[in-house]
């Protein structure tokens, strides 16, 4: 395995591989979890060769957010990269990969300032930037994204397809932990006191799933089913919900009806960590991403 | 010659010969004159395979602006592009190119919002999201643009470095009629008492840039001796000077001295017709760009 610092050089090392190889790539803020390892699991599958990269965007970060206490276990990273035989990792530094002066962005609008765009000013414009750079560096055939972060999922694949990228755009299943919460690299911010009303959020989305396997349609039933579950939960003191919407998974507008391409997505604070989880509305998947998509 | 309309396919066509040929490309709206010429002779110079694209971008026209009636005189395009020995022709359609529902732009900030940009507001936002979407659809090795258009150039050098993509930008000496009149497709809509007003553009720069070669080095000294020869030559009824800057030619910064990296950039509307012009502070390209760099 590989591990590269230098945009450039990784760059040319994969530009050789253009026309002979596939590339799958797995991009990432490190902090690896088990839904990392899935995605990688499933490039290294599907491709010849993997190419992982492990970067703490800054630029999708608020001023009031956590980039500086954002986990940053490299070791252990680099470690579990190596057991799932990555191929390359691509571990840039901020201001080799930032020169100062920066200033293009890329931005997918109207999807970008909704949802978790609305609470999170500028974070989705920073992810597609630092995507469109990540894409550009490493030039994949394929890209893959958890379900987990669905938003941004349905954001890059919008911009995939508008700026004719020539990248194929895979989501993958959220992985949860045992005892149901969606695994996140934030989660090592729960004191086991939050932990427990954090299990509240996927719990709140498989009432509201199991009602619409009932056959409830209306989604302003199902929101309303799902926030019940939640504020019986979380302590209104400590913790607040941002939003609980049922979307639309290409267009992200708000659902009257549940209908094939629906999910329901939830973004809570539990104490200071902001937690977010979805559940797709397919019983074939239980919720899930249909990952051969 | 091929002619291709189809992004998909001739993003397909083109991908086989990544890593085999060198492909130069020369982005166009069409119109094409002799300075979109040279462009084509640089590049058929330097690569294996050329690519030509023509393309009206509505995205950079603002509502105000000349998009219907922009010349588009394609058969003769095809026949000079031919006679240039283009390999393939990109010639995409409106609204097979921005489906409908685009919704993702490139914008290079700051750079995007002075000089032209204060005149012709989302006009760079719009050129720098159709290059991102026609780099990715022919992922070129080399790309031509003209000095003619400097800040575009400028812009779209700082677009490729900030988002890493791994195509060389060459920027080609302005090429001018007999008259010294810059060559533009704007300029079919200039009746004969409006061209010699706009003759004026080219005298004025060259003013100023022997007053510099004499040993003068203050920018707002130039910058008057500009103004005044074109002041003497517009017709201040029907004429108007959007703005006449010493600029530095990678910040696009205003300058107080002039110094290596500087040049002179104005726009004048001749009546009705929004034209630009300038020359760079090099003796020894005697005000072009040195296109080797």
């Amino acid at each position: 395995m590989k591990i590269i610092r230098d945009p450039v050089k990784i760059q040319n090392l994969l530009s050789k591989f253009s026309n002979k190889k596939k590339i799958g790539f797995v991009p990432t803020m490190g902090a690896l979890h088990e839904g990392h390892l899935s995605l990688i699991r499933k490039a290294r599958k599907e491709n010849d060769i993997v190419v992982v990269s492990i970067f703490v965007n800054p630029l999708q970060f608020g001023p009031k957010e956590d980039f500086k206490k954002y986990p940053r276990p490299i070791k252990k990273d680099l470690y579990l990269c190596k057991k799932e035989n990555v191929d390359f990792v691509f571990y840039p530094d901020v201001k080799s990969y930032y020169k100062k002066d920066h200033l293009t962005f890329v931005e997918v609008e109207k999807l970008s300032s909704i949802l978790c765009g609305r609470y999170r000013k500028g974070h989705f414009k920073g992810v597609t930037t630092v995507v469109t750079k990540l894409f550009n560096t490493v030039k994949p055939d394929v890209a893959y994204f958890g379900q987990k972060d669905l938003q941004q999922a349905i954001i890059i694949k919008k911009m995939v397809e508008d700026l004719n990228f020539p990248i194929k755009i895979k989501i993958s299943p959220i992985v949860r932990d045992s005892d149901g919460l969606a695994l996140s690299s934030r989660n090592v911010y729960l004191n086991p006191e939050e932990r427990k009303r954090a299990l509240s959020l996927y719990r709140s989305l498989k009432e509201g799933f199991n009602l619409w396997s009932k056959g409830e349609k209306n989604a302003k039933k199902i929101q309303r089913c799902i926030l019940n579950v939640l504020y019986e939960g979380i302590d209104t003191k400590k913790d607040s919900i941002d939003y609980v919407e049922i979307i639309d998974t290409e267009s992200l507008e708000k659902k009257e009806i549940i209908d094939k391409k629906s999910a329901a997505v939830i973004a809570v604070r539990i104490g200071s960590t902001r937690l977010i989880d979805n559940i797709i509305f397919d019983k074939d998947s239980n919720g899930l991403y249909n990952s051969n998509d």
